[in-house]
């Protein structure tokens, strides 16, 4: 096996991820002088910020990723590759999979941010993190099938641990998981369960910090706390998590939950590529850039996106891990590349368009840089927003139809445990590994 | 654990299996005087007419299955139970699961069939079935990995092996499936692999008898053999498979067909479950019944649908095993329920309501009793039978626009490799098993 791909005139751009940052400057570089090799682990985009709806059975993974190869169909110069890189070769200039070596002119680390367990390995070996469509995927199975469990599990303790949920951190994926979940207990389990008491089910919120939504307004954090309360879910700041055996989370306040299903959205840290050299990895796993995000000493070689640590007068700590960064560094990037002369490149300039969480039905907070808002109209926003960000017509017609019946019936239709199942002589890990 | 099902005055009717005929029957019992039990091992009911579509990511699953536990919202007399029966306790009158034993006054057996290998452990191991969304998901998973593998395999043999598809057995699925997949050769692959000459994919769809769509008109046959050669399906009659190793199919004449991906859609054979008299037990592993469908010698348990085996002087090889008799036999058992006293039952009596296949765009055969017809109306026919046929207004609106998107696009846009990824220390079959 080799990476196949022709050699030509034009310089090789190689990019590594295919998320907000990686398939903005793809897009932008498909009619340009570059030969564009865009890589993933799998063979779609997904979009994050859809990840728990996808958990909570309101939509299908299909809406909310696209594969990559319809979105450069007919491009091309762009060669899409499935496959993990391992190792890049600053020197020799080269990336390394287990399909092979690869040359590059230019390397584009897109490469992203995993969950940080902040190296606790019961935490890491038993909580649920949210950073896959496959994740929320396995969380939606959990929950329905511990539900099934419970019905027939008359012991009281042991059911509490099949019911009750745990969600860690307080940050806009843990509220928007928690206001769901509790809209789930509230509208749907009970005329599922009909056997079931749902005055039993418990959904906690632990936040380490004073706040909800820190980097949010305080009037963002005080009305989704208000929500979240109204929603019934049972939040604890200040709460730090000691560990967890599967069974049990333990907390610095004392408190010990009975919960098999503990979801971790408390904190991130860059993914790794060995070869780097290792001045340049900074705090939380990024990889420093200058201002024209260029890894020091090397300056055909770029990092773009949560896994890019840039300081600036106005960000000392670097930038926000968020899909605005991405984006906007992207198209940055995008701009320079199709400059001819580097020395016309210009610096990167971040433009805070300010950020939205949503706790559920006609609840939701939006910050401006200027305004914030909170309730019917910020969710009407939040939702607009998201339609629009969504790529493709289809998927934005089919989550449309979603959001529509889910909200004038209170329900969500798509809860359903299926896998796929593989001939025995066929391993399914063969096929996506 | 155990059922945890409350004893109540009213006679409990247990029903395993919640394929058509159980679901037709669960539905219709579920005002009476019964409290029904419906057990079965997935969360969902399965349509399987439209797996195929799931397979070549025309449907998400989600709109082809649906919940069991929304069918029966508010019914308080059905209790549904996500569990496999392993063995039946007719003199005591139980069944056993890993749940626990459960008592019934009336049993039905409405367990469906699976694939057949016709003892071939070889095919077991490597083939495909297609006989659920599981299975059917991981043909789209393995055809859309192996056109991945197959643009960095230079090796010419060796990407035969990824590229070519085989299909085994002409009946509908058969004849549906290699259709789709020509389609998905002629308008997709193209233009999401430029790099790939897609002359190279071959198609085969290898049927034992000497004429596909067996059990249907000689018009039928013949129509759907064109349609398909028109599509450039290489379609082989009269051929049986001898072996397959998970790489080379052979055949009764003499062909050896390289292939990591064969279809096996071949024929069926009864489900089983322990404790059945084993003189009830025929051919094809179904359940022998009298024409009021109870098991000779036990007026208290009934068969259904596909594993049920019902001589008549009109099928004296028992009954065609499709969705009608299922839903037919279901409909008539719930009509001899409600009546109070048994001698007033009736006999079941089957009513051919005919038979159709689709092959194709604007392509399908269509045979009534007294009428037969193919193409463009054909076509039509089958998309509003089946549509109105799935359960559910928004399963039918989500349909209703992928089909309308996927012909007005020459696309299917769910070309996703995506399965639920567990926690380390919480194995996924720990859920669905």
């Amino acid at each position: 096996m080799s990476f196949h791909i022709p050699e030509t005139d034009r310089p090789r751009i190689v990019i590594l991820g295919a998320g907000f940052a990686g398939l903005a400057l793809a897009t932008r570089l498909q009619k340009s002088r570059f030969q564009v090799v865009l890589i993933d682990k799998n063979n779609y985009h997904q979009f994050q910020p859809l990840f728990y709806q996808v958990a909570m059975a309101g939509l299908e993974p299909s809406s909310i990723v696209f594969p990559l190869r319809k979105i450069f169909q007919k491009k091309e110069q762009v060669y899409i590759r499935v496959t993990e890189v391992q190792r890049v070769d600053l020197e020799r200039r080269e990336i390394h999979s287990s399909i092979g070596a690869l040359h590059y002119d230019y390397l584009v680390l897109a490469i992203g941010a995993k969950t940080n367990f902040f190296g606790n390995e019961n935490i890491a070996r038993h909580a649920i993190p949210m950073k896959s469509v496959a994740e929320a995927l396995f969380l939606r199975n959990a929950v329905l099938v511990d539900y099934e469990k419970a019905l027939i599990t008359p012991d009281y303790e042991e059911r509490q641990g099949l019911i009750d949920i745990v969600v860690v951190g307080g940050g806009p994926t843990g509220v928007e998981l928690s206001g769901s979940l509790a809209e789930l207990k509230k509208y749907i389990l009970p005329k599922d369960y009909p056997e079931l008491n749902t005055d039993e089910i418990d959904i906690y919120l632990l936040e380490g910090g004073p706040a909800l939504l820190p980097g949010m307004s305080d009037k963002a954090s005080t009305a989704a706390l208000r929500y979240l309360q109204e929603l019934g879910v049972k939040v604890k700041l200040n709460a730090l998590v000691n560990d967890y055996d599967g069974e049990h989370v333990s907390t610095n306040n004392g408190d010990r939950i009975h919960s098999k299903k503990v979801i971790w959205a408390a904190g991130i840290t860059g993914n790794t590529v060995a070869g780097l050299p290792s001045d340049a990895i900074v705090r939380g796993n990024r990889i420093r850039v200058n201002d024209l995000l260029q890894v020091e000493g090397h300056p055909e070689v770029f990092a773009l996106g949560d896994i890019a640590y840039l300081e600036t007068k106005d960000y000392p700590k670097g930038h926000p891990q968020v899909a605005q960064t991405a984006i906007q560094m992207a198209r940055h990037l995008a701009r320079n590349l199709h400059l001819d002369k580097p020395d016309e490149w210009r610096p990167f300039r971040y433009k805070d368009l300010g950020s939205m969480a949503t706790v559920g039905r006609n609840r939701a907070v939006v910050d401006l840089p200027k305004w914030s808002f909170q309730g019917f109209f910020a969710w009407a926003a939040w939702l607009l927003v998201h339609l629009f960000q969504i790529l493709g017509v289809r998927n934005k017609m089919v989550i449309f139809v979603n959001w529509v019946w889910n909200y004038l019936t209170y329900d969500q239709s798509l809860r359903l445990l299926i896998k796929p199942k593989a001939p025995r002589g066929r391993l399914e890990s063969e096929l996506i590994e």
